[in-house]
């Protein structure tokens, strides 16, 4: 008999996992139904393929998901995070399990009882960060733990980076996920860690001069700033007694303090909308946030304001966004500053068809195991096919889609909403992950504690 | 017949204005009643006045209230700003001419036409800063207009300081009025402006880093900084057109690259609270915002992170204040980083009794007259007498106070909700305070646009 997993939403991070359950559905009696508010822009690939149907959803019409949903066997929710309560409600009505790649909402969390006394599983953050992240801490953790290991750091770092072989601008970046969250990134509070049993705070306006740096072998430098949620997973990952506790985003090296003149401008902000944008040029912008001159240049202005030397790179990184340029319009109406920056590094940054982004993760752990302190350090490095077969649509979808497999085949069976750190979850998951390349290079360093020499001022 | 006024709210603020009642209250047939939840508080010199009575007045309490207003002719009140409200609506409904010296709030706007209807007068802004800075600028953009000039510029500013007979520490400064609103100036919202034509904005964390330089005459130079709201009466002064229009807060030179010194640590964010902050010492709380380090003292990561010379005076600023005391100890719980910053400023900044503070205003009107352009300065300084006779109680109380009998007397008859602009308002106000050494000096100088020679990059 085949089972049904109803796919809800086919955004550009579903290419893999859609393979997956179709390449799958034979061997595994599967039938795929695709549900999207725009299913024309679905391949006809994928269309056509005899364990498939693709439908018109609109999550919106109560009376169509109630009656896609009540078909499924198990439920893949794509949607933008917000969305998934309406579709996580009918599954618990109906009786059905939930994947989804996003973070645990306070709502959804809300929902753990009721779907406990279904018997439901209803698993979250299952896509790269978070998922991939949890699993491969979790491994390691509790792998040190079991011999008897205590845990006294634990630092944790990812980024979504442009592949070697096409990073060829002096950023060393471009989107390769969505613009507004980069732009954006770090901004709605203070970036909060523990360093060495003492709390530390970050406010935005100085969170990209305070860069952590680490090599992977075979790739090089890179370097981290702090994200906001540091000890979100502290009690989760049983980390409560842990000295440090740092989680952070990759980059290039360099990227951040480049980064940080768009900040120290104000051009990152989010908050207000400026008067007349459209149609301004992005000389025009530039100049909004420096001091007005009857006689100066904008470029001597800017120099001055960020205190650029005539022979610092981080002149030429701004030229090469054409920030000067006078003939260069913003289309954008009542935008904010965070929207007209990131339609200018749109016209930079945006990846080309063939070319290949790169997903990054690195993990450090320090513990006490026979009165000896030790740290292992474990990495990962995946690259893109294309600008479809992505390395961030690989490490989202394919967790998600093990995941799934794994519980309509009863592999994965304690109820309740959940995030995949349990060894039942992420056991099966990364072995499986490993035959399609997601693998981890872990090896033992040197303890050295928190090591401020890693640090910039 | 006596003429009753009700004064709701006695704080530090009505020293003068409750004198200004009771020295007036045999000639103009006054009787002061004082509504306050904290009656004991007021002196029994003010008490024993035989034309005054002091009540205990809870204002959430209705039937006191509206008891209580409706024994009135006029009421003024001196709560806090968002608590007028219930007291303006209980003036409509009860007939009640209402003086405060608060912005006017959306929801008090909103009652204008029952105002009108009603043939009332709510008179607000009628303070120093809204109050004076109105009523002085008015007084000159009209009379520059009855010439036929045209306004091309408008700056304004305004600080409440420390008389320079005790200006004696090196950050030129006290707290002479409420610490909080000291601390967290500028937050909330990038300033606007507009400068020759183009809107500019600062971001808060470089809001301290952008000064003005004015010089007044006797008492040397001061700086400023941009008020989030430049444009708030751009409509309301009659300002559409002009080029430049630029509201400040004016400080004592060095003041503001001094203070940008907290904003970069992070000190004064008030939206989280720190975790332990109870029985933190002053260097701990410091040690919060600069990186780990297992060697170094928290001075050197602090010049480091801060780029503080050794021979800067700035060093000698932070010293000042006993930032790195490892045995002053904060009391607060669960504080946030501006609520320890101000306990820690308050250890040092406190006005003693004797002490005198000082309100100075700034003005430039730039305009166009004849074919040439003009410009006129005019400035004014206020030194109080001691901590409970201070110069802000004088410029917030006398204000309120005579535009109180200007109302009773059918003087100012205009009714609505209004601020001090208009003819009829100002030209009573600003000859009788006068009286009281409230006095603006205007000069004529070369008209220079805006100068940015003047501004710190």
């Amino acid at each position: 008999m085949l089972r049904n997993i109803l796919l809800i939403g086919a955004g550009k991070s579903t290419s893999f996992l859609i393979d997956y359950f179709l390449n799958k559905s034979e061997e595994e009696n599967l039938y795929l139904t695709i549900g999207d508010l725009y299913p024309e822009n679905i391949s006809d690939k994928i269309r056509s393929h005899y364990h498939c149907t693709v439908l018109e959803l609109d999550i919106f019409n109560d009376e169509n998901r109630i009656k896609t949903i009540k078909q499924a066997d198990i439920v893949v929710s794509m949607l933008p995070p917000r969305l998934h309560i309406k579709v996580a409600k009918d599954c618990i009505a109906h009786s059905k399990h939930l994947v989804t790649a996003s973070y645990v909402s306070d709502e959804l969390k809300e929902l753990d009882p009721s779907v406990k006394e279904k018997g439901l599983v209803f698993m979250n953050e299952i896509g790269v960060d978070p998922g991939i992240d949890h699993m491969s801490a979790m491994e390691i953790l509790d792998d040190i733990r079991e011999k008897e290991g205590k845990i006294i750091l634990f630092e944790s770092f990812t980024g979504g980076l442009v592949a070697p072989e096409n990073d060829n601008n002096l950023w060393n970046y471009k989107f390769t996920w969505n613009p507004r969250n980069v732009v954006v990134a770090g901004q709605g509070g203070t970036a909060k860690f523990i360093q060495e049993g003492t709390y530390k705070y970050i406010p935005y306006h100085r969170l990209f001069r305070r860069t952590e740096f680490m090599n992977i072998d075979g790739y090089g430098k890179f370097e981290a700033y702090a994200n906001r949620d540091s000890l979100k997973y502290r009690s989760a990952y049983g980390l409560d007694n842990a000295l440090t506790l740092y989680r952070g985003t990759m980059r290039r090296v360099g990227f951040s303090k480049a980064w940080n003149m768009f900040v120290q401008l104000g051009l990152t902000d989010d908050n207000y909308t400026l008067e007349n944008s459209e149609g301004m040029s992005y000389r025009e912008f530039i100049n909004l946030f420096l001091p007005y001159s009857p006689t100066d240049s904008v470029e001597l202005k800017m120099r001055h304001y960020l205190k650029i030397d005539q022979d610092d790179i981080m002149w030429e990184k701004l030229m090469e966004l054409n920030l000067f340029d006078s003939h260069k319009i913003i289309p954008l109406q009542n935008a904010t500053p965070a929207q007209v920056l990131q339609y200018i590094l749109e016209d930079s940054w945006t990846l080309k068809e063939d070319e290949k982004d790169m997903i990054v993760m690195y993990h450090k752990f320090g513990y006490e195991l026979n009165g000896k302190k030790q740290q292992i350090d474990a990495s990962l490095v995946v690259i893109g096919k294309d600008r479809t077969y992505t390395a961030m649509a690989k490490t989202v979808g394919l967790p998600v889609a093990i995941a799934t497999l794994l519980i309509l085949n009863k592999k994965i069976t304690t109820p309740g909403v959940q995030i995949p750190i349990t060894k039942e979850v992420y056991q099966p998951i990364l072995a499986e992950l490993k035959e399609y390349g997601i693998t981890f290079k872990a090896k033992s360093v040197p303890y050295l504690g928190y090591n401020p020499d890693s640090v910039a001022g």
